[in-house]
């Protein structure tokens, strides 16, 4: 007598963690240093410096009641403060503190935001390649996913597919760029579309479309790309931020939800959003994190390992014959299965200790996942073997 | 379009926060040591020192991707071992690491419990006075609440009551001992009747009812009393815990959710509460403070300043005339409110800028509920208005 959908969701472990226990269990064996594990988008350049000096200033200067007591639900004044300068500062964004929920990660936002927008009947449209976990948030809010498939090769938007995906159900587009899996950060004129397609519809069916911005990558952005604040380019637009991977703290589980004051319903979608979370068990968000953030929310991330990477690895795989766009974001490429079944691929590799995510749970079955968030060594041993495997 | 419970859940504050937020707002007017405000469960001992030495010794010896870095969902091997072998110590209970769930506190604990019980039709009874947060958990989970009335004045369980409020839907019944807010702790005699119960209907309705113990509170009790631990009880048993109070870390959340092997369909719950928090949006606990509790979960709280605050209110009140029975456990004391209205006793002492809660929303409204997890100097000051009011 329990809940079955529960059960399946704990027994069943998603295939990018399966693939990583399997990495471990391969790794007594055989040695770390011979599994080449590319599965786990685990930040592989640590924290800033500043942040374990914040965590020692913090132990030093504050009383430990405060450090380790409960904050306000919605989060300690001063972190909301700093995360609202740093935004404005950079994006002249008029954020405001009361506009901020300081939340445990993308992942508990994501499901405060999609409860918070739950309604009978409700349906939201992701964008294939799309983070595997979407559909037990959206299905566990009590809606509808939908699926826009994916633009190959560009992993842009299809916007004709998106359209036909869009109803009077739809409660919220989720966007992820840059993306994971793709890498691949959506340009200005990808989201001006967008933001048009939205507004039209939303006048359509007399009620708003809301974009629900997944952004733990906003940071993660090379050659130049800038990764636009979605909220200045469409107004219904509800942002879920992650540190984890922007301070390599994704253990933390420390972030932030954004209501824009010009979103529709905002003042009443930030208190749905505080009750959704109130809800799923929500108290505040880990105290001294959030005073680490108080005092870290200007750093960015040093990228030149992961850059180095990412030019190490696309290359060596363009030069051995894989189709595969250069991705300016994220940390992870997604690359055209040879044969085109990307399930076969990955078992290929796995017999050679090299682990691949098949594109399959991302929806785009033809393509699997990199995460190049490893050492450069190991990138320099699995290109060989890449080699042999086309 | 949002989502209307969540809403309403968001935008009204509960009782206790309303209450708390007012004596901030009163600080600011008439001075922080001029409001008596004993409406918040926030510790007031600090944590013991081992906790931040702890941490300062993590970030010292700890590569810092490691401490920062995803742990498995479940929790770090080593914060598991820990816990069990505590547990064993102190109960000779044959928690095994395999068993336990860390998670963020007792509340997302809570949710994930009983998300992992959620069946259609599924009741969840709770004793009163109760923790009001159940009632949201309950119902967010899809589950019906029942309240069995208070066993007024002793706060044990009215048994027949009890049964009259189970049947063949109930899933579970939430107990709290030590409880919040009554301070009792529930004997031994208490704790053998409710298991014999249970055992009665779960065989008369051919499936276990389940005990849920909420257990923030089990290592603060006073007078040598023993909170029991309830698995060896019950064997059908679900340990919710949490660090907030035992190690003063409300704002850190960090507890774990204990599934015996005993339990009926013990394999099948403890997977279940791991997709249920999934869904939820659970990723991990916190990681530094899972490697604190890795070296801290023997610790147990230095009680002396509860205590004395305890004996001195206990006694002020019983010298003004109030009845209250005098509490073995947790930072709390019930009271009878003079002429039996709770809500009109705090709106009187409110306007002494003597803050009390209500106990209405805990199930109890002859009763108002006094924090004394407080300055002894506050209790000095609040019992001349305790008298003034009686």
């Amino acid at each position: 007598m329990y809940n079955h959908t529960a059960f399946a969701l704990g027994a069943n472990r998603s295939c990018i963690r399966e693939l990583f226990e399997y990495g471990r269990m391969r790794a007594g064996i055989v040695g770390a240093e011979n599994v080449l594990d590319f599965s786990l988008g685990n930040p592989s350049i640590p924290s800033p410096p500043e942040v374990n000096q914040a965590i020692e200033e913090i132990l030093k200067d504050t009383d430990s009641l405060l450090v380790h007591g409960y904050t306000s639900a919605v989060g300690d004044l001063q972190t909301r403060q700093a995360i609202a300068a740093d935004l404005n500062e950079r994006y002249d964004a008029s954020v405001a503190p009361e506009d901020l929920f300081i939340g445990c990660g993308a992942a508990p936002e994501l499901t405060a935001v999609l409860h918070a927008l739950a309604i009978p009947q409700g349906e939201v449209v992701v964008i294939a390649p799309f983070f595997p976990e979407y559909r037990p948030f959206v299905e566990g809010a009590g809606m509808t996913l939908r699926i826009v498939p994916a633009d190959i090769p560009d992993f842009q938007i299809d916007m004709a597919a998106l359209e036909g995906c869009i109803n009077s159900h739809t409660q919220a587009v989720i966007i992820n760029s840059p993306n994971n899996p793709a890498g691949t950060v959506y340009t200005e004129k990808t989201l001006q579309a967008l933001a048009s397609l939205l507004r039209k519809k939303s006048e359509e069916f007399g009620h708003p479309v809301y974009i629900i911005s997944d952004e733990p990558y906003r940071e993660l952005v090379y050659d130049g790309a800038k990764a636009a604040f979605i909220p200045l380019i469409y107004e219904n637009t509800i942002v879920c931020y992650s540190y984890s991977k922007s301070l390599s703290l994704p253990g933390e589980r420390i972030g932030y939800v954004y209501v824009p004051k010009a979103a529709a319903d905002s003042a009443q979608v930030y208190a749905a959003v505080c009750g959704a979370a109130r809800r799923l068990g929500h108290v505040c968000a880990p105290s001294l994190m959030q005073k680490v953030i108080a005092r870290c929310a200007q750093l960015r991330p040093d990228l030149q390992a992961y850059d180095r990477n990412r030019k190490a690895l696309w290359q060596g795989l363009v030069d051995a014959g894989y189709e595969v766009a250069k991705p300016e974001g994220a940390f992870y490429l997604f690359v055209k299965a040879p044969g085109g079944d990307a399930k076969a691929f990955s078992e290929k590799a796995k017999a050679r200790d090299l682990l691949v995510v098949p594109g399959d749970d991302f929806g785009c079955g033809s393509y699997f996942r990199l995460c190049y968030c490893v050492s450069y060594e190991q990138i320099q041993k699995s290109l060989p073997i890449f080699r042999e495997l086309i």
